[in-house]
């Protein structure tokens, strides 16, 4: 029964020798350029204690590790656990979900770490790592993570690598003008990591549109058991969420105000979302795969502001907005986008990540335009913004007007960028596997005989299961 | 097939807008009043510098964020992830167990910071909220998942967060009378968190008491990987029990001594649980609904003296008591409960919750009892107690007779305000699900057609699956 | 239908008074031992505000808590989650996976606060613990987690306790003899946890050695929800493993480079996992067994040297080697040892644990022995080995020389108590299953029905379900 599909597979999805090559070359590469690059940070370097003394450090506490080290943590489950178990809501692609985003994290947390070294931690010749840089690693990935999301179902792990090995490096470019040369503030990635990564990969999808695909629609849904697996991911995205958005704010009030502004957000998003989803089916349902993703999109829309003065009601009204805007694009969007503009949005990131990321974006430069020294108090003003040296005259409308800039950017690296990897990775040497294939775990992944005996069993109730 | 079951239901549960018109009113409605009273406590304020200098702070760390977010993350986790999987253990009902929990959390933790703040932290007109009003805002809303766990499969969304609406606002009332005007302690909540939350719960589900419930017997239990989900909330919650009964204690000793404490009693419980449920079965199997309840029984009796001088071995008798204790409930108690007082506790909270409740309120009565200034030295003994101000001149004794009082206000509030709550929820107009259709997703979820499908040929071998 | 297996089972393996006489009686002799000796540490006791006041302590914060607690919650769900769901990818063994690892623990945690606090935290008759001995006794518990995945499915609960009543107890000793006699560095236990871990355990299993092991093969593999729930437990693992190897390092620096250093050898180790999983199927396709678990003896290797100068480079070539070591041995070296020495290694801890614990032995003396006032400048180098006292004359060659001697010691304590318990778990009084009921829960669990009667159905399609 099964052997014409395997025969058609074979020839296309072979990974016996491509994918270890490419794995260990780029391994290698990465220890290679480790070993010239990258090093200890003073507070991670063993000479910490003269350090110390120099700096006039009274205790160990004052380690930036015991400042972001449990953030940092939130934000490694995110990646690994959040975006991994968020993406098993598909009922045969499970391995698939996890696994390979596993593998394209890993890879990319190495690169990143080389990229955004460059350009933020070069000091004579040398990047100096510390936690800080870990986080930023993460939040790097978390970008591929999400133009995965995408493509998920779609693509051979080896296109995966390679899409990670230039978006990574988009990132860090795109990072570094936003950051440095715009003197742009996103310390939760609103623009940097959600708006980014989020084009990126539509743009991506767009370019690797596969006609045929509604052939495997049926495998494009979920099961009762995945989609609990997914709701593991949603609710690690969500509780961690608010160490996100603080992890890399300024010790002290920023990252504590970035914290509680997250938190109310994504309070607020969960009830808009229940009611949108319920409200736009026709029975009145509530549907599983609303309450997965458009829950999060308050946390995604406050990346920007969140260490800001947003104030509490203010990241409710971001969070009730996205809620109500990233249903709304699963219900309505999403299958227009599909059917008219050609992009096949696996996981619907354009109503997760992209639309509230936009939105994230606007009410950044928003609340920087409306920053005063009241709010702020004098100090807090400059520290905030960290209007000093060159900035020091830059006011909070031409901060804001940055910001505005910042997204734009953002889109036309995206868009640049996704339509350049999106043109390599149709290339047709990376292994991908035909439309019939799709969603499927059994074209890379060796999958226990069982149960497969048991999904054939169950959609052909009266044959015998295979022994 | 299905129809006649769809008929029946879609009079009684149509939710599509009764539900998001409750969403959308009260979120608006936590908008207002957010806009109105809630700004950031002094160290989420960006003025923190100026706030710093005042009260001579030298460094950054001494921002009450870093004493308690990782506590309050481990929080987060037990009331979304903790609670939310704990429930799943039903064969079709864990994406209600998980979505509602999911939906009465978000909308509760809003409630609770403005009900917790008015009584705590209001500050010329203005509630401020930092990091313990997030503790404290999921403590309040892990009474409301007890009380959930109560009336779990047979009720509304809407009737959930008429519920919580209701409940916040009796646990903040319970709270500030034991806390501000009783004076007693109880940091981990035996009291104010089990006792009341489950008694509550327990009255109402009294009544709401539905007579044909067994019709639909068979949905009450679980699947193989039902309890696997379960599992991952029983583990979340035993795992970080040691940061919820510490997290809001004072800094130094406190904290560190609470966790120990807390540490201490779980893991003699595990033991207990897994002696009686054992022995209490006939062929001397383990009981998974023993182990994913009753090791946390510990947990929950240490609640209000984990912080106080309990002792390593203390804690390990109180543990080795409530695990015996609550399993045996399990056994004995709630089928008793169910068919003579007519209490249908779905996931058996009476054993888990109010039992532990009350001897963590009694174990917590008679430590404070004990206490003495050899045992906590001098400083230590009005630091543990607060007896300064108004307090200065109680005794111990006297303490140990406050704390009982609480458990007694605890249980009254309880009791009056489940009956006055249950009543409301059992008006016709909140769209609850006939006997026939609890404990089963299908009625307020979309639910994948394939597993439909699947668990309907699992029980009619003989006929073909649906296509 | 399922009679016979019944008959077979029940004369073996009813747990009934064994089981609760042991848990009792062990709970009883804790509380006991704990009444007796155990006490809290100074940062945990309510006198601390004199202890602050005596070592001119400035802020709570520098109490040991807030140093080492979020580590010490990343370590117990590591313990809890990571090991329990790590060992669920049996397609029947679930529960016992999870549960009884839950019991061991629990049991070990205890056991081992008492053990390890007589050799290292005992002061005038008292053991004082705090939150460094609560992360060590989980360390400690890790070990017997280890040696559990060689005979899982395979003993009964009693089996786990005896084993676990001796392992903590050797574990102790041998950790003694490394840290305190021979002056050994292994703050992430390469040698005490994992080397020692495994050995003992494959000891066991060799001795344990059941003939007829294959004729219940088909329910030694997964199904594929079951592979999704490992990866739980082996995302957890990885994830908060940089947290494990730093945990009890020194505070600064020292923390902050081991989860620098662990993070990056986890890094490569998933590539060259998945590279060599790749490579070494006939048809290419990657195998969930190598992903749950060689991509984790990264973490393993680094254990000795991850607080050392090993810098990010070293850890990724220690990554990158271990993920290679580790999946051969799942490919060749796992069928070997069965089918020539006997060694039924149900969850290949061989792989995971002891080579890559023994590598880590050898890079942390090498690592060692290189180790230059150069690289780590003068104090540090001092206090990164610790080489004050009776120590401080000690060169890093000679420092090299006892870390080998360290792995020495692990593995004769290791093989000689793994016979010795081994021959006691021999003994047929506690309890085992027959081989033809291994790998399977309802020996010793309570299984839902309705599951049962679907694995029945499924290898019987042409029968109908049991009602």
């Amino acid at each position: 029964m099964e052997r014409p599909r395997h025969q058609g597979m074979a020839k296309n999805t072979y990974m016996r020798w491509r994918l270890p090559l490419v794995c260990l070359l780029w391994e290698v590469a990465m220890i290679v350029l480790f070993g010239v690059f990258v090093r200890f940070s003073p507070e991670a370097d063993a000479h910490w204690e003269e350090e110390k003394r120099e700096m006039n450090l009274t205790s160990d506490i004052e380690n930036d590790f015991y400042f972001r080290y449990p953030s940092f943590q939130d934000v490694h489950v995110m990646i690994f656990v959040g975006f991994g178990f968020l993406m098993t809501f598909l009922k045969r692609y499970g391995f698939g979900a996890v696994g390979f985003n596993f593998l394209l994290a890993a890879f990319g947390i190495q690169w990143a770490l080389l990229m955004q070294g460059w350009f933020h931690s070069f000091k004579s010749g040398k990047i100096l790592i510390g936690v800080e840089n870990l986080i930023n690693a993460d939040f790097c990935v978390g970008s591929v993570c999400i133009a995965f999301g995408a493509i998920l179902g779609k693509t051979s792990p080896i296109q995966l690598l390679v899409m990670t090995l230039f978006q990574v490096t988009l990132f860090a470019v795109n990072e570094y003008i936003l950051l440095n040369l715009l003197h742009v503030k996103d310390a939760g990635g609103s623009m940097t990591i959600h708006t980014f990564g989020a084009y990126f990969g539509l743009t991506v999808t767009r370019i690797l549109y596969r006609p045929n695909l509604e052939q495997c629609k049926d495998k494009q849904g979920s099961v009762y058991h995945s989609d609990l697996f997914a709701m593991i991911g949603t609710l690690y995205l969500w509780m961690y969420w608010p160490s996100f958005n603080s992890a890399i704010s300024d010790h002290g009030d920023a990252q504590h105000r970035a914290a509680i502004n997250t938190y109310c957000s994504l309070a607020a998003c969960v009830l808009t979302t229940m009611a949108f989803s319920s409200m736009l089916q026709k029975k009145g349902k509530l549907d599983m795969v609303h309450i997965q993703n458009a829950t999060l999109a308050g946390g995604v829309a406050v990346g920007t502001s969140a260490e800001m003065m947003l104030t509490p009601y203010g990241s409710l009204i971001v969070g009730f907005i996205c809620g109500i805007v990233s249903t709304v694009g699963y219900v309505y969007l999403t299958p227009f986008l599909e059917s008219r503009l050609h992009i096949q949005d696996t996981c619907g990131i354009h109503n997760l990540h992209a639309m509230p990321g936009l939105i994230g974006g606007i009410v950044g430069a928003i609340t920087a335009a409306a920053a005063t020294e009241d709010v702020y108090g004098k100090e807090g003003f400059i520290k905030a913004f960290d209007f000093t040296g060159a900035y020091q005259t830059r006011t909070p409308s031409v901060q804001g007007g940055f910001q505005a800039a910042g997204i734009v950017v953002s889109l036309l690296i995206a868009f640049a960028g996704g339509a350049l990897v999106g043109a390599i990775l149709k290339l047709p040497v990376w292994g991908d596997a035909a439309a019939e294939n799709c969603f499927e775990d059994d074209i890379y992944w060796e999958v226990p005989e069982d149960e497969e005996s048991d999904a054939y069993h169950m959609h052909n109730p009266d044959k015998p299961a295979s022994p």
